[in-house]
């Protein structure tokens, strides 16, 4: 790939910022996760495991391919207006948008598949914000919260390792 | 394969009340998860679900492997004592239990696997009991707990889908 | 969900066709994958398998968002040009296609995703024409083959399973 | 978890080589897998990819609990004849070792499982050695081959990356 992959990084990150999150937003999640196993865990020291996530390829590839969908969906580009109306209404039983989710979480093992389950249901900080911007607002947020649960959940999933292994 | 298939059902059944877990208490597990959208299921309505979940072969060999290697952990039976040390301990970061856990669900879809993340951090009803009573015991539960939690996240899901299509 | 499901299946059955794959052709590759175990095996046997696949939801879901990516692509409607011309290189790590497939795969369980392995790689029929046809030709079937791939591997497992039960 | 991450590795290395796998042998299924990419590959260049797969906790534990079944079952030492019986024939539909296999792929993102399901049905080098080997012999490596393809595909998908990315 000609590409320089940092680029995709702060390409990432912008797509992200641009939909309304930061990576402390998502640390935060992070730090929730672990909350019942670590008490006194700041959402700083989540912030370098949630960049090292997005630094994973596979992990960009599913961002900025979750997020365009949401934003060719709102702006009416999609090819299929079928989707688009799913997209939309974040049809519960629609499910692409969790599979790209498990894309992300499988590659950090079984551990943050767990955590994705628990806050996808559990809708904490800025993905209840997201959820709930996303339903009948002319919003789209339909990939956008799952795939911050899933960085969220892998970041903590990649954080109990390391301090297990210390 | 030659064997008849009704007998790994009634054999899983009888596998799975011989550690104490019934198809109710799986149900109740399975209600619990949809608790949220049907507020007034009652936990019969779901152990057919339950029932259908496990007579999928798929399920079937995941619930005799699992209680297999419980089994054969604590009676001291597994050629490799590093892994029955493991398995005994039910060390939080073996994570194998979860991967059965997860070839259940994956058979159901998306929502089946973040079902599962969701009863097996909160740990509902059975859940609680047998984690419990798997820890110093001398009881080895690492994998019956998980297989049960994926059972019912499974069993929800195939509700769900049912209810959304009539 | 308020729409008919059976209006889903139509509209994937035209999708495909528009995107130049018929049913035939996609039991064809499943008639492949199964052609080491069943000899005499007919394509025709096999379309009503392929059907079946295509009436799931998670399936039907898949695929109009596969092919949804790939015409928004080749129509340069996507919001984001970097993902636009990976998905228009068809670039070999992107591997979103794949986690598509995986999620129709493993609904289907562990040897669907074996058959999807081999007959990805292995290219055969259809999947190695709209292969070469998505290769610097202004066409993108970057999701297409896999979807296609996902659907005659998940397919080829429903018979081998039914066929095991009989 | 208070044993030494270390001692798993060698006892990962001790128990392959106790069932009559070698580095090597892996290293040579994943210089297949990349053969159509990189022509001149040696086995040696491969070996560290290999060895680095098996570093990771989630390899090492599915290594230690598939080995575990097959020599269970080869002792006649699992508590339940049926299950024995499955293992012994090695059922083609018995699916878990495939399972235990995704466990391990899935970790290296999408490539590694296409990989995984080209090597087992194509069964390369020592995986078809082991396959035969383990076919009415008293013998079982039901878990072992799959075991052994996955670290391969994983091994595999892993060298492809760090390719591309220099």
């Amino acid at each position: 790939m000609e590409r320089d992959e940092k680029d995709y990084l702060e390409h990432c990150l912008a797509l992200l910022k641009e939909r309304g999150v930061t990576v402390e937003d998502i640390a935060d999640c992070a730090r929730y996760l672990q909350s019942g196993y670590h008490h006194s865990l700041k959402t700083e020291e989540l912030c370098l495991s949630v960049l090292k996530v997005l630094e994973k390829r596979e992990v960009q590839f599913a961002v900025m391919t979750g997020i365009a969908l949401d934003k060719a969906a709102e702006q009416g580009l999609l090819p299929d207006k079928e989707l688009e109306g799913l997209l939309m209404e974040d049809a519960p039983l629609y499910g692409v948008d969790e599979v790209l989710a498990y894309g992300i979480c499988n590659t950090y093992g079984s551990i943050a598949l767990t955590n994705f389950g628990f806050i996808d249901k559990d809708k904490y900080g800025i993905i209840r914000k997201l959820n709930e911007a996303g339903k009948g607002t002319g919003r789209c947020n339909t990939f956008l919260d799952d795939l911050v649960g899933a960085i969220a959940a892998s970041a903590a999933s990649r954080f109990a390792h390391n301090v297990e292994e210390e």
